[in-house]
């Protein structure tokens, strides 16, 4: 491939030095060549080059001149986000959400639909192929760079494919990401979705500027993602974060999926609201969850929140059960691995105040003083977007790190960088 | 300061370059001018300069004839590890122990005496530097070229203070490192005591070539650090691994010096161990623990450990109830950290394989098979040095990163170094 054999001409130092280029620029860091050489520490030349790389790769452009401090005044430089886009997939248990971003991670399109992740890795990627089909067929969307994917279970970072995998029967060591490489020709990153959530609301939601933060999914199920010092936590088995099945009751006969009893998930997930509110409701103990049951068949976790709000005191109280439970655990990581922010999210988290200020009591009365003087627990705000977001962030840092810049940049030359081929 | 003069004139790619090759000389990774090449993608001419400027400092020295590969035989490198020293210290709640390490963490004389924290201070850093002064006129000593330093409560890493240390009264926002700094002209680190011991364990010890684990220190307090992707972690408080405090039981009355109750340190801990000890002893159900009481006046978890081991049941109780406490706190940090490594460590941990064993049952069985999947929960073999170690690779790490090394090294200059001016 001629784009690597180019790119492989351009040596280590060089490529750090423009990858630190390129990160100031789009970060904002620094707008303009002088600020560029000032901040980075790198020399005059070198700052003029490899900024003359980024615009004949059409990643950076000349803007208007910025102010001046003397001499002639410098010319402003802005990232081209739209010179590229990155096609996002995030599978969830009951869901697939697909979407496209920018080279910022700004999302342009998305959508999301009922799917069952069991139906195994071919027909569920083949649902992912023909959604990415239709978004890269609207008006005005850029030459795809590559493809980021969550899915609802661990990954093996080296290989991108799922590892034991509790809830994707059919996908374990499946691989998702040669399949996705053979068939788009573009990078592919592939993560656990909760991951790809952390990454999200790390880089775009709540968690800007911050550098150790913990993203917790209440959702059917309970996982946990993590930033460590700016860097996601994966772990050494890639499943960091699985805090599900945590034995937080002792005294209960309730089995959980995982065959285990007490876990938080079978307690305190939005499994557990809609099966405890089954039962008041068949039991006589709640008219109003009664009356929902009778209308819709069944009940989910929404349907407690809503209850909840009309007043239903065992909806109430289920909620307030699940948010102590959770905040209890919850309360531990606090003080095992110190945030400054724990975003809460999925399903169950848009129940409202209820469950958020029971988490919170639980939380404040059992963490130290010191873990919780600046530590901050809301939801978030990104939603259901966090981990489209977070799959393309995934993919853009990939594609400009230092491994990865070499094999497509050219010297010089724009027709190095990545594009779909089809 | 001339040396700073001198290191600034060096550009950032020619420091990133220079911490390069030197990383790759101490870890033996490369150890030939061509190797170093081959590995760091670095060219020959750079190579070149900077083993020179390496050589020239005094950090590497030519060595014997390599082995040919067909030319002229390359010659070995060697990292010079005995051209300076550290001082390093480890204040633990009822010790301060010392020592002097080489620059590759080789801990080359140590030492330990009883002193209590709360002394404050000013009295407790008199009584470290009285040691230092006592190791530097040891025979053989090299230069010193930093200090390290571990105390027992959270560091506010930027300033090198403590910060609100629940067990150093008179020790908030005391200025350790500028005082170390000021009476020895040499860079200070000041970490947390568990911190330092994880980054010795990680190092030197088990946690060699793994990238993620647990030091947990079982003492009369109990604390962990946390090592995530081959770095600490220190939480945004600098006081992550505080797991003392998390509450492990509902039905007790044991209030904990922290004020709460049902905390793991109150139920399982050393001073929890010995107060139990003393119960039953006093109770007339242990006639072993009876006759220590009476022969010394007082228990210590030691003492519990030993008459365990000489079959008393009280004792074997105690220490299984224990095992299983921090078990059970355990198997929570496994599911949501997922370490490949737990390191059991502290004057507790050193009471034999039953304490371990039920630590080891606990975790197990509340644990996902995942994270167990190849997780390795075993004792310190480093023991009361692994403190003191991690306390020295602090410093080597600090002077010879990117950011530190331009203050010193010199182009070409052996007198950049940082020398002790006393």
């Amino acid at each position: 491939m001629t784009a690597t054999d180019r790119g492989a001409s351009l040596p280590p130092e060089q490529l750090d030095a423009l990858v630190t280029v390129l990160d100031m620029v789009r970060s904002g860091e620094a707008c303009t060549r002088p600020e560029l050489g000032r901040r980075s520490g790198l020399g005059r030349t070198v700052v003029t080059q490899r900024v003359g790389h980024l615009i004949d790769s059409g990643l950076v452009e000349e803007g208007s001149l910025g102010p001046s401090t003397g001499g002639r005044a410098p010319r402003q430089l802005r990232f081209r986000a739209e010179a590229g886009a990155v096609l996002v997939a995030e599978l969830g248990a009951t869901s697939i959400g697909v979407g496209i971003t920018d080279l910022a991670g700004r999302l342009l399109h998305h959508s999301e639909r009922p799917w069952d992740i069991a139906a195994g890795p071919e027909a569920s990627l083949e649902q992912v192929e023909a959604s990415f089909d239709e978004l890269r067929a609207k008006p005005d969307i850029p030459k795809v760079w590559g493809i980021g994917i969550g899915v609802p279970g661990p990954v093996e970072m080296a290989t991108g494919r799922p590892v034991a995998p509790p809830i994707m029967p059919g996908w374990d060591r499946y691989p998702v990401r040669d399949r996705l490489g053979a068939q788009y020709g573009v990078p592919v990153c592939v993560d656990n979705e909760v991951n790809a959530m952390a990454l999200g609301e790390y880089r775009a939601g709540l968690g800007q500027g911050l550098r150790d933060l913990i993203y917790l999914k209440l959702g059917t199920g309970i996982g946990a993602g993590l930033i460590s010092g700016g860097r996601p936590h994966r772990g050494a088995q890639g499943c960091a974060g699985d805090v599900g099945h945590v034995a937080v009751v002792d005294d209960t006969d309730v089995v959980c999926r995982c065959g285990n009893v007490g876990c938080l998930e079978a307690l305190a997930g939005g499994a557990a609201l809609a099966r405890d509110a089954t039962t008041a409701a068949t039991g006589g103990q709640s008219p109003l969850l009664a009356e929902r049951l009778a209308a819709q068949g069944h009940l989910k976790a929404e349907d407690v929140a809503r209850a909840a709000e009309y007043g239903d005191p065992v909806s109430v109280e289920l909620l307030t059960r699940s948010g102590r439970l959770v905040g209890t655990m919850l309360a531990t990581l606090v003080n095992f691995y110190n945030p400054s922010l724990v975003v809460i999210g999925g399903g169950v988290a848009a129940s409202g105040d209820l469950l958020l200020s029971a988490i919170r009591q639980a939380v404040y009365r059992r963490s130290l003083p010191l873990a919780t003087r600046n530590l901050r627990i809301a939801r978030s705000p990104l939603d259901d977007r966090a981990g489209l977001m977070g799959a393309g962030f995934m993919v853009v840092d990939e594609l400009f790190s230092t491994a990865r810049i070499g094999t497509w940049i050219a010297d010089g030359s724009p027709a190095g960088r990545p594009e779909l081929t089809a």
